[in-house]
């Protein structure tokens, strides 16, 4: 009570509104990237691996599988590829392509994080 | 597979992308003002009672009561108050705290649209 009082009495005080969001790229069949799918695309990059990269994420193979090819279906060219032989066997790496939805992701990302912090800035409620 | 040559050809042509996001406001205990909870302050305002409200919003009033109550307590002063009497019975309407509420989201997620919008027309993937 006696805080509600205090605060009552300092209206020029500010309290800081805590923004928060989530963005995500659709492509034909919802869901193209997003932040989970481009950790997955840098873990693959970072072990050439899709078991490995799952492993990391403690996702299972199938699961982080299905989320490459999804991103693969829906991309122009495939973002990840398979580095020695087919699924499940040999090593998987990353294309131009996928290199491309990484830093493109990242970008909007950061953007986006700069926007919540600046309208974090600029909005405030009494 | 004509289009997708196609497409291989004109390498000047950039696919818009569909970026996607949702933005909300935390508090103290969780999601403080999101999209829903808004379109439920500005129906209150409308209609003068959390049962119309949630009625127009094919909400039931327990889960309306319990959204505005969660917004009452988060806030510095209620968003929603009685208009003639207890919980359940009489009206209800937005105090000037709740009008304040209502405009900042509607704020912040005008500026996210454009954003958006802005974003969607500065990346692009191949």
């Amino acid at each position: 009570m006696a805080k509600e009082r205090l605060r009552k009495g300092t209206a020029a005080k500010r309290v800081p509104l805590d923004l928060k969001g989530r963005i995500w790229i659709d492509g034909k069949e919802g869901t193209f990237l997003g932040y989970g799918r481009v950790i997955l695309l840098e873990r693959i990059q970072e072990y050439g691996s899709i078991t490995k990269a799952a492993r990391s994420m403690e996702m299972s193979y199938r699961h982080a599988w299905e989320l490459v090819d999804s991103m693969n279906r829906q991309a122009s060219r495939p973002l990840v590829e398979s580095a020695t032989g087919g699924r499940g066997g040999g090593g998987a790496r990353l294309t131009e392509e996928g290199e491309s939805a990484i830093a493109l992701f990242r970008r909007f990302y950061e953007d986006f994080q700069a926007f919540l912090a600046d309208e974090g800035k600029a909005l405030s409620l009494s």
